[in-house]
């Protein structure tokens, strides 16, 4: 069991955008965050629900197969689950549609809980407001024995980061410059020295980064 | 000709550290910062006079190598320069000694002016109180048909890349999070629109990333 995060973000650091409207969001910025990710057979075939085959199949591939193997349970925030977005609506149930590609456990940390939903293809949102250590520990017990997985965003996957609880953070860097958003690495000095850190860089331009203890 | 600049910088982007102290002139995070760089033959060689032949010969000596190819002239703000750190030194000639790795005209950016300075080697260090465009243009002229290399700190390079002068961005990225210093990216979102974007991994792990027109 070890505990994922895998994140894209900008030249300058940023994981999460912040210029989305109502009728945009993700805003502009988010496409173009990840396009050489969403480019990917991978990820065409597991979000985008294309099953034609198309799609890249090089380096940008391999970490995004790698994305969904042998995970056993997600903790992400409410901002990601969109709940910044839609605070209103009792009925929103995040982004991905009626079969979201997690396929586990996801566990959405907010201040204002909700009855757990269950979609799917084997994907349940459970909503808790608790500490990450203690959503890790709710997390670890439903997994399995397989990863549990930080999906984001930026300030949450900097909680657990800062908390010491991150077996394995791989950031994909696109070589784009967002100028705003949400930074990564903020308050992370010396980060590096709990772990082993490997670069590649795929075809697409993308700069791969694993930090892994 | 081209404007060029030639950086390092961490992960979290920052590419001048202010952790120096009057002791440590450089602080601890420099030498963590440009430590790969400082172990390649080329820049054993040309920064600290060592003819053994000793250093690496990957893909960051390729690098230093070809910082030093083909320039003309070189502009540096008053920070680089040490004229932060000595204000009150009126004979203060720089950190590279009596013979600077530069061997051209050194364009020093400094609102107090002082005598140019001839070193041994070839380096001239003169100080002038200028705008980007203007110290461009004084460099150009004693270059030779040489590319013409804004060195840096981070801030005056910022400022050349904000001017559009810049044909050739080249940042070597130390898989380190510093924390603090001046940050590189700041205020410079879209840039990649003018450039072709090239990146490549080097031995040490360093990520070199191209900006070219």
């Amino acid at each position: 069991m070890a505990v994922r995060i895998d994140l894209n973000i900008s030249l300058d650091g940023f994981a999460t955008t912040t210029d989305q409207t109502p009728e945009k969001p993700f805003g502009e910025d988010w496409p173009r965050l990840v396009a050489a990710y969403a480019a990917t057979r991978t990820f065409r075939e597991r979000v985008f629900k294309d099953t034609s085959g198309k799609g890249t199949t090089g380096i940008d591939d391999r970490y995004a197969s790698d994305y969904f193997a042998n995970i056993g349970a997600e903790i992400m925030g409410a901002g990601m689950f969109g709940l910044h977005n839609f605070p209103d609506d009792p009925d929103w149930r995040g982004w991905w549609g009626e079969e979201p590609p997690f396929r586990v456990p996801v566990f959405v940390l907010t201040h204002k809980p909700r009855p757990s939903t269950e979609m799917a293809g084997g994907t349940v949102f459970h909503f808790i407001n608790t500490t990450p250590a203690d959503a890790l520990r709710q997390a670890v017990a439903v997994a399995d024995g397989k990863d549990v997985r930080i999906g984001g965003g930026a300030s949450v996957a900097r909680d657990f980061l800062k908390a010491g609880l991150v077996d394995r953070l791989h950031v994909a860097i696109t070589p784009i410059l967002l100028g705003r958003g949400i930074r990564l690495w903020d308050d992370l000095r010396g980060l590096e020295a709990g772990y082993m850190v490997k670069t590649e860089t795929a075809e697409s331009g993308i700069v791969h980064i694993i930090f892994e203890r």
